[in-house]
């Protein structure tokens, strides 16, 4: 299965639209991972630019992870996971991100996203979850309420009982064992830096790919096998502002950062891609190749 | 020299801040000419949709051509071109193109657009220009005013002078000529037909490509060498929906409209793309096989 992880690093201009668009993005490229970083450091320039709605410095990564999270659940599951919060008062702006775990409610699924319902079972019986449907779910284990777990339901259900039955399972299951995108975890990293080292996959990412009007043309490279590939996008300054702002890297070019630096849009007819672009461009340019390289997952 | 041409149905949803999303992605991949069709028929459900601040139905297109053009024109002609408009009420929402022809004041250039200013000149010399520039450009023409003009200047200028010497080109020379990209025009179609067979260009579209999740997978294609490409984005309900309406074609898969019919993002992890994501989406993934086509014309 292919993993392909996301970080985009944010200037401090940090509309929810835009963050919907990034969230979007991620949802169609499958994106499994997506890691927010401060492009400027905590202690720099962060009340320029189009600042507007958030208080304190330093938050604006914290907005753009809250909202890419509730737009990565379940809309079924929203209520018990985000209560009322400034960053999220222009939610309804936001276009869905329709991805498959975001089932509707006669949807029938094998595998569902659900939250431990706060209602007593008998000992030796799991618990009970909400997992979007007419009727909850019975699972095989006991588990604390609250908490957001990946069902896989029973294939035969007695459609008369007054529950589903249904089991927990980890919730890589639908993406590694059935091949459907389940929507991306959202990390935080504090610089350029720690969004390489503070990797949440025991192996590490095996193949990084900086983007920049600065790297190597994209169209003349072609991508080897990884498992967990990583695509680093840089703000309105570049991922040279980054490297600059990051006291771990004693280095001026980032491009000796990464396995590949690439140019994914040679020829470019505006000064500038803002990074909201750049994500669908580069991931789109990068899709190609990666089905190149893993041709079995293609759906096409 | 390669022209790509879009053309970007719309369903009644025009925000500003979607025309300018849409006009930046024209930009950064040098389209020519942005041909936007009414994906319903002037009498059908133009009321549906977030369909806000625009009085009439039908004006939806109009809308997004205005901005369309408004942000084609170089800054610094907006206010000879673009009087007041309720249209453009939220411009100042929009992100400039920043395309190469929208000139800084100071910027030496070899072509630079302008605008013939109502100002005397004698029998014999030519009319003067507003370029953009500290100083007026007198041409080798007598033009009426009020006319936008694409200027070439001449190498040697005597510093000194009152005015910058220069002459009247056409507008597609930077681009067939210098290479530059030269911005593009904007065409308003009836209905997708109307797409196809009003076209500018005397030996028509020679390659047209509808993109659709129902098209073959793009991966799998390469581009025949083409003069005038045409890429065809359906609205939200995809191009079915727009031939559907289309009174002049008695088809229902809209397919054999076109050359090719493609995929280009396989694999999607969201059950709709939106045309403005579909339009980076597409060009990005087209732009690669393009360069494939005219190995010259990449400049990375």
């Amino acid at each position: 299965i292919i993993k392909t992880l996301i970080k985009t690093i944010m200037s401090p201009e940090l509309r929810t639209y835009l963050a919907g668009q990034i969230a979007r993005a991620c949802a169609v490229f499958c994106v499994d991972e997506v890691v927010i970083f401060d492009e400027l450091g905590e202690d720099a320039k962060s009340v320029e630019g189009e600042f507007k709605g958030i208080g304190k410095k330093g938050q604006a990564c914290v907005q753009l992870a809250r909202i890419l999270q509730y737009l990565e659940c379940p809309q079924y599951l929203r209520k018990s996971f985000f209560p009322k919060h400034q960053d999220l008062q222009f939610a309804g702006l936001l276009n869905p991100l329709d991805s498959p775990h975001h089932m509707r409610i006669d949807e029938e699924a094998e595998f569902r996203e659900g939250v431990v319902l706060d209602r007593p079972s008998k000992p030796g019986k799991g618990s009970f979850v909400n997992c979007g449907m007419r009727k909850n779910v019975q699972i095989d284990k006991q588990l604390k309420s609250g908490l957001r777990v990946t069902v896989q339901l029973n294939k035969c259900q007695n459609k008369e009982g007054k529950v589903y039955k249904g089991v927990v399972v980890a919730p890589h299951v639908p993406r590694t064992e059935a091949g459907l995108y389940w929507g991306y975890s959202v990390r935080l990293a504090s610089c350029l830096s720690a969004v390489l080292t503070e990797c949440q996959y025991k192996d590490g990412y095996d193949l990084t790919v900086g983007t920049s009007e600065r790297g190597n043309n994209a169209d003349h490279i072609t991508l080897p096998a990884f498992r967990h590939m990583l695509v680093v996008f840089g703000g309105l300054q570049g991922l040279e502002a980054s490297v600059d702002a990051d006291e771990n890297l004693n280095i001026t070019d980032p491009g000796v950062l990464f396995d590949l630096y690439l140019n994914t849009c040679p020829g470019q007819g505006s000064r500038t891609i803002r990074t909201e672009e750049a994500i669908l461009i580069s991931l789109s340019g990068l899709r190609q190749k990666i089905s190149a390289v893993f041709p079995d997952q293609s759906k096409g």
